[in-house]
């Protein structure tokens, strides 16, 4: 059934109310694009829908008419994850924002997906918890579970995939299904929370998301290490990870990358290769974590640390790393950000990271360098000017050098940011046959390919 | 194509050599059973195979004539898992035992499914690594990732798939795919890695292992603490959880099973409720836990503490809590072992373990209570005497109320033993209408339904 624009509008105002449904062309370009450099698109239509019984209508809809759903968040993706290049129908989330249970004794918490990170953090601390993964962006959570991002602190707490208890979840036919279930462990089914936990808008959308948090730990100590080379930073929080030391973050942010932060959020710190680290834990053991660690950064020839106790400091410090994607943006008006996302294993990230210096320096590329070390996931920030068919060759260039460079050492080509249109063309190379087991997957899940479609899986129509 | 047995005999041995191949009557009651009361039933054939190629050979083949295929590892399943109701092929992964790669500065290790957790653990030792993950029996990588075992350390390094990095796994037509790669973390494509854990060898055949391994804690501090009553050692659990104290073990064993434990392992454990308790980290942070949690066990009327903190003693006390199964089975000859295995929010925990204890008295049975209380996991072991139809009925009656009692509460039928054939009936009830998803997978996968059939998901022939 084909229908015109008209038709579907209709359609849905008859099961939304009619503020809930929009052409107006702001809001179609507000959801034409993300924070990326790829191409916006508009959406025919975007929807607002404020519960999960309305969601599953506008699906069955789009079902009977054959129009492309992408669901959206707060727009935050870093490769044109909810950019409708097929146009169609945008399902925002953003009047599904409730906080719906807080099970304090049993750390975990129930909402709805176009709660932020930051709001659910900021209800928490009342209780003394804390939800623990940190995008840059201040992402909605439904956002975070459909890219598993992660952030600082997985090298300890794990990525979005191992918060999520339970999605609830609509399908492509309308029905609606619970992935989950509260226990802290279950071997009952295939684990639908993991498939659906990254799946992109491209199997479901999410209604509604059970997730683990964590109390605030009794004491928290943060540093800043300043290294002479980038080679230095690097080994030293290999050898922290092997000597068993349980370090909370490890970011590692390179000399221009520490320029642009203290542009942007007034800092004044030393302008080197740098590590900002976190331990949590008691009292007792973490001096004797920090002594320790104190050690392995001095054998690197670590020039300096400086230990932040307080909150209002340590804030400052990780509000500093996490402001970083906006100090580039800033500091380069009317330049469009491409990021790379590559993870390795441990073992070969020294390498990867020295491999990408060089690669900037031979493409005469500006970027910044920074990481989750601690995981082996590393970003190369670059400013790209859209109207400068060279710039966006050598980025592409780069980006690919990365990725080949990762992808040939068991790594990955996403660690965090996840496919969306950017990360597409290398699914095959780091896939290889499984990559048609997720095929089958998507068309058992979605036969007619409305969900997302060409997000992570080409389908073949 | 329906071939007789002799058929398949020699085609197999076109792939396999004949020793590889065998239909000894001996060796295919071997394959009929686990360690559960579930009926045996046996294989048609046994094969043996050395390599992922002949896997591949034996599937295709398998798929020429429409045979089922059950994978067996060690027969430790404890819910029907290797039997094969069907008959057809049994592949014993037993000759696929190397390790075949350690990367010790990954944490990283390569192994063959046939490799049991014990050598994988002889051989990190010398290394300074461990693998965490202990269910009760010596059973082999590939069968625990199969079910997604745990055991009791997941309260602390987490279960068999949050150790899994990568599989690579034989599929219905033979394909060999990899489920994943060796960085820490990824958002490329699905979560292929967590769908094939647990499944249970439904969707395919694993022929590799790439597992997380951890370096041997800095100091290890176990303890046995016991109680006046149940409730209260599930409470002082609880009040641990909560106050935040990093521990990495944490068992409850009530008063029979303290009695069993005493009578097979020869120890003089007081005959108590108690808590078999360990905390993993450096000196200092051990000390203040312990001290923390000392105090909070005295809240929860703890009547003596004991520590052991020599390696022997340790051992002792952790090899006799995995020797309860055996205990039970050894102080019950002739009789067959049901274990139940819920796992709930650990708010509902202490509600749960009352509720087990008054239904074993309502049903007149004998029955011990043990648990993976840090994660809202526990087991009751039944010992049943299978030519006693009243025993069978009341066990199974039993084990019934305990499942609907977890399901109600947000819990699962299975926290670490997996379906097989004795949780299948709890499917729709515990999954609802994601239970259509699972089948659409399984459909998508194995069109013939000649992994495993039956197991997990009933497929209408």
């Amino acid at each position: 059934m084909i229908a015109t624009n008209e038709e579907l509008v209709f359609a849905l105002r008859s099961v939304l109310s009619e503020s809930q449904v929009t052409v107006n062309q702001t809001i179609l370009e507000q959801h034409s694009k993300d924070e990326s450099y790829h191409t916006p698109s508009l959406p025919d239509i975007v929807v607002f829908p404020e519960t999960t019984e309305e969601v599953s209508k506008v699906v069955k809809i789009a079902g009977q008419y054959k129009v492309p759903i992408v669901p959206f968040g707060r727009g935050s993706s870093l490769e044109g994850h909810v950019i409708p290049y097929d146009n169609g129908i945008t399902i925002d989330f953003s009047l599904m924002n409730k906080i719906l249970e807080i099970r304090e004794n049993d750390f975990l918490v129930r909402v709805q997906p176009g709660v932020t990170r930051s709001e659910l953090n900021k209800e928490l601390k009342k209780y003394g918890l804390f939800f623990s993964v940190d995008p840059g962006a201040d992402a909605s959570l439904g956002g975070m579970a459909a890219t598993n991002a992660s952030g600082t602190t997985s090298v300890k707490y794990g990525v979005m995939r191992d918060q999520v208890r339970d999605l609830e979840v609509v399908l492509a036919d309308g029905t609606v299904i619970n992935t989950g279930n509260l226990a802290e462990k279950s071997s009952s089914g295939y684990h639908l929370n993991g498939l659906f936990v990254g799946s992109e808008g491209t199997l479901g959308c999410f209604t509604e998301l059970t997730l683990r948090v964590y109390g605030i730990p009794e004491h928290i100590m943060a540093a800043r290490a300043s290294f002479p080379t980038v080679k230095d930073a690097v080994a030293a929080v290999v050898s922290i990870l092997q000597a068993g030391i349980p370090i909370a973050r490890v970011e590692f942010v390179d000399e221009p990358s520490m320029k642009q932060v203290n542009l942007y959020s007034e800092t004044a710190y030393k302008e080197q290769p740098t590590l900002f680290l976190e331990f949590h834990g008691n009292e007792a053991g973490l001096e004797q974590d920090v002594e320790f660690m104190k050690e392995i950064v001095a054998e690197h020839n670590c020039e300096g640390i400086e230990f932040e106790t307080d909150n209002a400091a340590r804030n400052q410090l990780w509000d500093a790393r996490h402001n970083m994607v906006y100090a580039y943006s800033h500091g380069n008006p009317g330049k469009k950000l491409m990021i790379t996302d590559v993870c390795l294993p441990i073992s070969e990230l020294a390498g990867a990271i020295e491999h990408a210096r060089e690669a900037l320096n031979t493409l005469a590329l500006t970027g910044g360098i920074v990481g989750h070390v601690g995981d082996g996931n590393f970003h190369v920030l670059l400013m790209i000017d859209m109207n400068d068919a060279n710039d966006i060759k050598g980025a592409n260039e780069f980006n690919e050098m990365i990725v080949m460079y990762a992808l040939e050492r068991g790594g990955t080509c996403t660690g965090e940011h996840g496919v969306g249109v950017g990360k597409q063309k290398y699914q095959e190379k780091e896939h290889g046959k499984a990559l048609l087991v997720m095929e089958k997957i998507k068309q058992a899940l979605d036969p007619d390919n409305l969900f997302n479609p060409d997000k992570i899986i080409k389908v073949k129509r």
